[in-house]
């Protein structure tokens, strides 16, 4: 089961790169329950219209790894955390680059495995800037 | 399952209200990865004198609610995430109150459920000002 979970985060993370949006989509249950890097806090349902528009801010392909993936699962649940490095150039040429953390819950549904909750995020410094900490390394 | 973590978590976040150092640490797998609010990206091993030394900088007990909360459980994993309020009063006197997701993965360990991985996280605004987002509401 641990491979086929890899092998699907594998696969996601492709289609991420490519900023394939069918491919990207298809990855999510439909109900998924989505903690974003950006607000809102929640949300349910894979939101399509608004991975495209992210997609968009971005000039080519991005790179994405994934990194300290560690995987527990059974026949049909399972979960992953790993930390990931996210980057490339947006279309004003800026070049952004970020580290962050990555959980994933997933269920096999018809005989594929969906991710059903994502919890991305990076920490923040508690010295009253309340700023988040987008400069930190594993 | 379900309800068996369900009281699992009523438990902690009582421990939690209670800055009950024993049952707090309690809750934790030996070797839980920690994805937490402050820095660092990751830790490994359930941090005793850091959580003794969190929750020495509030005054009272804390105010901590959760909402939300959705389970997925096997005979012996699971997973749950939920929108808490975490508040209170710190030593010098001022009033906090944040609104974070919370991820908690688990392992059913010689009979006893024990968290063996934990994400929370606030997001942040994209807006330039890479400012947490400390003041969200479900």
């Amino acid at each position: 089961m641990t491979d086929e979970i890899r092998r699907t985060i594998a696969q996601w993370a492709d289609a991420l790169r490519a900023k394939d949006i069918d491919a990207t989509m298809a990855a999510y249950a439909p109900g998924v329950v989505t903690f974003s890097l950006a607000p809102p806090l929640a949300q349910r349902g894979a939101d399509r219209a608004g991975m495209q528009e992210w997609f968009d801010t971005w000039a080519k392909g991005l790179q994405y790894d994934v990194s300290e993936l560690e995987i527990t699962a059974t026949e049909d649940v399972a979960y992953a955390h790993s930390l990931n490095y996210l980057a490339g150039t947006k279309t004003d040429g800026q070049r952004n680059g970020l580290w962050f953390r990555a959980t994933l819950c997933l269920r096999k549904i018809n005989g594929s495995w969906k991710i059903v909750h994502e919890h991305t995020s990076v920490p923040f410094y508690m010295d009253g800037s309340v700023r988040a900490a987008v400069d930190l390394k594993p």
